[in-house]
């Protein structure tokens, strides 16, 4: 099997299981329990905290635990719509390509009276610090634009909209789900206010987060309850996983220049190989995307049964976000950097890993251009493509 | 060490952890995805599914994977809330001696224009049905009342109150945080129209846990984002977790009888050896409490040098919930049954667990007993009640 969808979901590495399991089996105090055996937990929990803080580059006192990246995205949301309500700001920027779990999110603020701008995206895939500027007004009271986009990797310029919005006194979150362990992440010096992150994109565990908020944000609770995490956020710590992430994100970070340079030859051979087959085309910009990410357009092919061709040749691929398979609708990406329903369609997303070779490449580069052929020859929208009866999309 | 915090947190059981290993190593696909290595995933966790549901008496289709008992808890009355809303019945009936994760969310709803009312607690720990049919009114949309209480184990007449709900056309929640795995329950049979569970709490894992709702109610989401979990729970599926949980229901609910059996008697064992100690007294009903729970009352204690001593002895023991450890306040639980500030202040909770031993029952008898006296010997408060200088709450 060729794992190819590593911004699905990844394998967890060995060190970040090997660092789970005394907390599934002898450490199982509760961390808020006074006696020495629950605060062996609460020190694990601390340190983890501390540990996370560093990679980072904030205090372990801006790092909230959350299930996951959509948690974290809901409640930093919420958050800074709690506290624009109470001044009368009641304006929020996004862009129109985000994850799900800011959209949604910003869908039910819009039936609470907020106003939400989404940018557009340009062609490539990346909304720029001046678009962001030119939004901003009086009443304000969040920017909240991707680190990297999740279905087509390109990266955003999060410095520089990061100094914009410090300058302008307001609040910038960032879902940095994808980029967190693969692209450098220093919330001060980038100016990030409040930041996500899931640890099993980083091949860390399922089911555990990250909420970095700067000190002196106050967190609104979405779930509430007992007075875990400094009262923002209820229910007893999932201790062990909060373990296996911080070991993750470690590893990932001590090796995160050695991963980029290595998968970004292989991204780059990838999408070399790919860029042969006529008729298709690289989404995002080339070079401001993840290490790990190629995301292709092909004319005249259905993602669905491209990925199932595919998975007969041991290839696990997507054709967008896992979150949203099973539905019928093309991309909100794609369409959001300019491409027409008919390609949307067919979109093709491998997302490389740290345990990818270059032979694997090589056979997907293989196995994807005999899938196109095969489908393009059984389908009537691609005769009549070739017979002139439609136009053609993209150059051959 | 004796863990008898098990209303804190249990131990794994080991069937739980295997179960949990290969879905944190080699089957980690992500479920939503559409290769078969992802399928493999979705199947393991529609049969862990399957198998909640049969442990409770329901279908499939109701059960919601969510990250805990507080997550439930708080999506189970932001749904009710939702429904009622829509129909102008905005009152909600609960008890005073709800866990936060239920007393918090209310509060949300008060701010929102709820109309709240708390039942009285019974000198026993238990509300009654008649005490819920009193109080429903023509706009009440919610019910929630816990299957047995965290810090005393009074169980309550679930099945009553279901009763009265269901004829009223009311809906019922019941937070089984405590009652799952460890007394009967069938949502069916009890008409119960949402119910929340921990794993944690059963021998499972952290970090995730249940909603029950019956098929009709449409569940609102806390956490927005993908189309997990029929769209109304968003985040990547914590396989691992989930299928722990289910292994650990499953071995709990096949030995309830023994094990509820074994604990009681090791149960009563306890308080009657606590009893012995004068100016004490059992907090709620004897017999209407979970089979391992046991919590008293010490004139003249402070809850936490008590708990010191005893870790000290080696004994893991809690004065209350885990969740509002730290708070200087006395237990709202033990204020809810009448017991005044002073003693409310002196409770130990001692939750026995399918570990624990009759000898660690003894042992414990024996410390508790020495660590009372050794405290009432050095306390000015306890001088006072010698001296006659201050009433005494219970009788010798």
């Amino acid at each position: 099997m060729i794992y190819a969808d590593n911004a699905a979901t990844t394998a967890m590495s060995k060190k970040a299981i090997h660092a789970m399991l005394p907390y599934l089996d002898e450490v199982y105090g509760n961390p808020s329990s006074l006696y020495a055996f629950g605060q062996k937990a609460k020190e694990a929990l601390e340190a983890a905290r501390g540990r996370i803080a560093a990679c980072l580059g904030c205090e372990a006192r801006e790092i909230t635990f959350t299930s996951g990246g959509s948690e974290s995205d809901n409640q930093a949301i919420m958050t800074a719509a709690a506290l624009g309500e109470k001044k009368g700001r009641k304006h929020i920027i996004s862009t129109a390509f985000e994850h799900h779990a800011v959209l949604h999110t910003l869908e039910k603020l819009k039936k609470r009276g907020f106003e939400i701008t989404l940018l557009p995206v340009h062609e490539n895939g990346i909304v720029t610090a001046k678009q962001v500027a030119e939004a901003i007004r009086e009443d304000t009271c969040l920017v909240t634009v991707m680190y990297a986009n999740n279905e087509i990797g390109t990266i955003q310029p999060v410095s520089e909209i990061g100094a914009v919005c410090r300058e302008k006194g307001v609040l910038f979150h960032s879902d940095a789900v994808q980029a967190a362990g693969h692209l450098p992440v220093n919330v001060n010096e980038q100016k990030i206010d409040m930041l996500s992150l899931s640890a099993h994109k980083f091949h860390g565990p399922k089911g555990i987060g990250v909420l970095y908020a700067k000190r002196g944000i106050l967190l609104e609770s979405i779930i509430s309850g007992g007075a875990q995490e400094r009262g923002k956020r209820a229910g007893t710590e999932n201790l062990a996983a909060i373990v296996g992430m911080a070991a993750a994100l470690e590893e990932a970070c001590a090796e995160i220049d050695n991963n980029a340079k290595r998968l970004t030859a292989l991204r780059d051979r990838l999408i070399a190989g790919l860029n042969k087959i006529p008729y298709s085309e690289l989404n995002g910009d080339a070079g401001k995307r993840l290490p790990g990410n190629v995301n292709f357009c092909f004319e005249g092919i259905e993602g669905e049964s491209l990925l199932l061709l595919l998975d007969d040749k041991g290839i696990c691929a997507s054709s967008g976000s896992a979150c949203t398979s099973g539905s019928l609708d093309p991309s909100h990406v794609l369409l959001a950097i300019g491409r027409p329903h008919e390609v949307a369609h067919g979109s093709l997303r491998l997302t490389l890993g740290e345990n990818t070779t270059e032979d694997e490449v090589d056979y997907m580069i293989q196995a994807v251009t005999e899938v196109v052929t095969y489908l393009r020859n059984m389908s009537p929208f691609w005769r009549d493509l070739s017979t002139g009866r439609r136009p053609h999309v993209f150059a051959e």
